[in-house]
């Protein structure tokens, strides 16, 4: 099996299977055109730039390719990028498919949906269980395979499931030290908190903002789908203006796009479990590129934060 | 007629019907219990303390009542307050009902129906007609008696429609002299934006936030009836998400609650609509009070500015 | 007549007479000069790049200058640029001058000056009137040539005007809606608010800020010529001050440049309408580049927002 | 068993042994010296106001105090306060001692010390395991008793020690999730972050800042103490670095005092076990006193927000 | 002669002459009226509340009026606060008159104004001379005897030009150390940043704001007094503009009131000046009512920081 | 001696010795490696680009070499920079050291040291004189090559220093004026406030933020320094407190760096006379390049500013 993309340092030559996650032409300042290339593997990703490009090229390279790349790993402004001296598309000879390239989450589609079915099994309340499992089956082949984001984290196949799963099961060890936290509201909440993304992004792969998502948002379209489920449901008790209110504030302030903020325990502990994991994934995922006793890359969304690696982790 | 109580200055004595808007009790730095009444005519209202209440006082003097008040208007922390020498509840005889006393809009609900129908009658885009009709038909009773707010601007009987008027009126004169912009959208906009507030709020009179108001929020509730609307009228064009935006992003920031900004021209200027009527109501209601040559009160929704009234104002 | 800059798009081609409203040198990444020119005509701008210019490139393609340009439309960053395949200074035989390519208001400076002086004729203040007029007059020439900004919104030639007769117009339907309000007040404020721009700014075209701008900025030279022209007209009486707090507090805040808020009814309206009609102006600009079902660039001076043109707009 | 402060509501009368946390003389509006006390019990606190003092009221109801109280609970400003009837000051007779009524920790010192004795037992890097032991034995006693803090939160009777043992219990959970997490500088971190306030804060019970805790704050004084704790153990390795830095940063950002933000992943994620226990404490105890359908008191320490408790709640 | 006020600490009892410098009427919440006054002498001020006034007491105990008082300093809300036993009006056999008590600056007007004339003496540029000369004539009287504030800082008897000589002391020294600083702008500047405020504020005593002062305020006012001065003078060079920007720009920042921020090395210089000034100003006064090894009273333009004295303070 | 850098303006060729201070390799648009250069000598320093660079090129021209370089001083965005057309490293018959090139302090580190010797000998508090002697005489030597900052103000070498020597000459003057200061804390803050950054720095050229300088910073450093003197000198009074306190503050606030704010009054002239002194300085600079009647380079650390120097400037 060929060497990972997230294997590569500065100063290395690459000679790799790559699929194209985007492609995006722009005008050099010699006034040629190249194409901005975001390469990928399963472990990871890298941006790269292919210079005076034909218009063949153009169509070639476009998105959603996969292409065996020659390369050398260069330092831009503080990040890596490739260099490609050669690149190709695959053909049938090469025998790789896309599925042997993209970034997909580490359990099955299979696994995660078994883990989310067990928690809703074992929900007490019956509005909020029906209401949730109504809900996720209705969208349940786009959730499993959405990313939960265009970048930033969890910016995988099946990113989105794998989020959820992560809280879940983070939110079953919180419950158990703090017993007073309502399991069913928080197990809903978490499940259906980032639901309205099989609406607001464009797809699993290639992922954009639908012009829906630009002007409503998933934290909208969820609570319109909540009520709607209630009505189809004929449940008319309060657990469907709770868990609309959990969606609805688990951004946790009205400047990050939550018109109200967290007013019920358990939609203050979803906000705090949904930034915890995307924290941890972030933090975890600069850190694997970078040595002991290095800085990693700045994490945009960690306040532009570079991180250190203690020269005594293992 | 009695003499209005906007026309009472500091150093004057009342003897006055007023109706209770609310009654506070609450407890005295010398240990006794007292009432903090907001009392109102037609014209305004005022605070006053009603000291050392019997258990009989406060039973007589919660809300909603109407009452005859001798007293003396007060300078408290540069705001008038009436010092209560004698209060009694009308009876028969004084001749005085509630509708004589509760400040209301300078509107009939019949005049302010016929005027929305015609805005409603001149739509030529059937989608938005259609929803604008269906939504304002299900919530019209309460839509004509319910106030804007609980306080700052247009908090009186009929306030919300009347606002509502007010801004269609606005948007009539400005599309007039900017033609690109889409009538139908911007009226439809303006009669449905703050429609939520039937179910935020408690009622047309002593108005408080209800828990659906406080946990969602009239914003989130009206966006919820848009998409059910469209659900029962079988509509399924983008106007529906357009109409959706407009409510949404009506505050325009999301720091003030909409937790998308204007996106689309005529929200933007729906949100300009909104304010500039809304300010002017505030800054006429301070400034009716004070004399040429005179700042206002300070005006806590206008950034607490205290604004000046020229000498030469007629 | 030619086809405007406006109605070109990406991947068209360009074959037209435009104004070189600006042009600047820099050096490329290759180490050899380059010039980045603001081409325009009566319709539009569209930025140009001139790659490895000589001594006489730089010499001929300065600023205000006819020329003849070939090119492409290129995505450059999200907005159009022009790249250039051919340009040349216009001759006598092309029979093109600048005034048929630079942009200017609709109106004629004729019909700009009749409205306001129609507007100025209805004041019955005579201090306000007389006060206004003197002004007007003092700088009547430039404020009818020069721009209201050097970019952003009015940044054309007769701008300044043109934005004045817009909130001239706008404030009549107000005022109509609103009639406690100070007609003459507003109006004379409208039409001094941005006065100083005629001492901010250095001239109709390729208009930069002078030092005076820099240094004070055309809000406090404004302040300063109302007082001076009190003196010269011996008016003594609070219009004087109250004219000059309206201009002062016209930005609203002091972050945005005003160090008094408006404190006066008719200040707050003039801040309002002189936002509303720079907002519709920048929007309108936007959208008629855009598609319907297409958002627009990004602009800058509304927050980076990009608006979305809804498919069932005309 | 006497019933508890917390179990008492507006309209209820007490007869009870109480704790006075704190008592402030002050002048009434009409000029006659009044205390305010804190009276505590192991299940809360209440504010009472004992009016028109004599002086030897002042010095038999000053702090530290066991007293019996008879009065009433009133509503002041949206918080019960108790109205006094009668107060006197416990004799023998009471059998009644300090103990009985000072709120502490639900976990004895010795059981709290043994869990955290394990958590260091299981520490596989010693220099990390050195420091952390070295300095909880200097400071072990203080630590099993002082509050957490002076109010919001943990503010009781061994408070600190217990918020302590519930973040390694957080930890625990967290770390099995997120195995890349470096579990001794987690533990580590957690027990040393606010040790610093055993010199911060005056003492267990009557808690006020020392003069020290002003000037320089529990975390520079922890920061100092790990470095001279280093000198001591002659650990000159770059585990006392990131302990230092683990300590200096866990108030997460600049402005809550924090002058370097987390740069290592476990000092992220001891930021967000900090202040996830403290929310969740400060919660429950708000939730504990209201019931399901209504809202708390406002809670000033979560951004003064009021917690709905759902009516489906148990 | 008699203590000073700033000897008396709570819990002593005072019986002696001061000034009344402002005297405002409220009730009580027992319903009856009372005053509070603002008590001065040389040294120092202190607030008293006067229970239970009757109509004579109010006349009587109006502002500015010299009294003999009885009372005893309490602590109200941590500042101390005299509670009044008796109170009389003086008369002749006194022997005490207003300008025994009001606070003054520590140096005599003579004094001041030959230390500021010798500073304008020493100026070489004769624009900058003249400018500051004639408009230091023209306002001397007030100049002299007006305080630099209603609150804060320097808010006494010839406060301002007592705030304007320290300020060029300090810019004396500081020139010397950096000599590229233009002298004479900045002491130009020093003498007229805020003459403005004989027209902002109402007189030396019993301060308050001018409409002027509030919708104009002293930076505009004394940008349009160097604009006449110029006129009036006939110099029309660069000096006036440098001179206006340095006035403009004195409070540093837009949201401080500068429309502009320091654009000239010397604005930069004057707004420290300014700044360190008044805040040491500040300090000493808290401090001085402060024993070693206290925190002073909380200083509100000061951030509301509370200023520790050390124990081994002099 | 050869035309210093500060003295060579946009168009100029330059055939000079210079110093690099720092040399980064990045890719160009055409995909080739370039450098740019930070080339300095006595007088100031300059960004240079070199395009197309060998694997020699990199080698020869990385940091901390003496170079002649021929080429053209250009304009890049408002700043100068050298297009170079012939580089070289110097032999010895350049007879060039790079003490000849690095920029340093006006002052030597003799007399410095006198003039700091000085101060510390003037101390009465023998406390506050021994900590200041010993923690000097620890760091000297790096203290007097250090420069104070790595960009910004002082980044020089000797630049620490000097900005210490500085501020005791205009902390001499500020006492002078304001007798109640303690001069022997205000001159021991000024002279310990920095001394960290001798940790914080990787050294007098070529400087770089050290790894302990980014997780702790050098206010934490040198706080903790002051309680490991104490403990060597024995001393454990309030000075050692104070002492810390001036250094944690000087930043000012919370959000630059200081977890607490300055709450002594020698804490807060401190924070006052290095911003002062700071700000000189950068503004000198700054200015030296501009000719009388410009705008200098926008200055970064000055919120972005361009200072105006007046055309009356000497």
């Amino acid at each position: 099996m060929q060497k990972g993309i997230i294997h590569f340092g500065v100063g290395d030559s690459m000679d790799t299977y790559m699929y194209i996650k985007s492609s995006t032409k722009a005008v050099a300042s010699n006034g040629k055109p190249f194409l901005t290339l975001i390469l990928s593997d399963k472990t990871g990703e890298i941006e790269a730039k292919l210079w005076d490009v034909s218009e063949d090229d153009e169509r070639n390279f476009s998105g959603e390719k996969t292409v065996k790349v020659l390369g050398d790993v260069q330092n831009f402004r503080g990040r890596s990028q490739l260099k490609i001296r050669n690149i190709r598309l695959t053909t049938e000879q090469d025998g790789v498919t896309p599925a042997d390239l993209i970034q997909t989450a580490p359990l099955s589609q299979d696994e995660m949906m078994g883990k989310i079915t067990q928690y809703i099994f074992e929900m007490k309340n019956p509005n909020i269980q029906r209401i949730t499992r109504h809900l996720l089956k209705k969208y349940q082949s786009d959730f499993l395979t959405f990313p939960a984001a265009t970048k930033n984290h969890h910016e995988f196949y099946s990113g989105l499931a794998y989020h959820v799963v992560s809280m879940l099961d983070l939110a079953k060890g919180i419950t158990a030290l703090y017993p007073t936290l309502d399991k069913d509201l928080l197990y809903a909440g978490i499940i259906l908190h980032d639901l309205g993304k099989v609406k607001e992004l464009s797809g699993p792969v290639s992922t954009v903002y639908t012009t829906e998502g630009n002007l409503l948002g998933h934290i909208t379209i969820m609570v319109n789908e909540i009520g709607k489920a209630a009505d189809e449901l004929n449940i008319h008790t309060e657990e469907i203006m709770i868990l609309q209110h959990l969606v609805l504030s688990h951004h946790g302030k009205a400047e990050w796009g939550s018109a109200k903020p967290p007013l019920v325990r358990e939609a203050e502990v979803l906000h705090y479990i949904d930034n915890l994991d995307a924290k941890i994934n972030m933090m975890n995922r600069a850190l694997e590129k970078a040595k002991p006793g290095e800085f990693t890359e700045k994490v945009f969304a960690l306040e532009n934060r570079s991180f250190y690696k203690p020269t005594f982790s293992e």
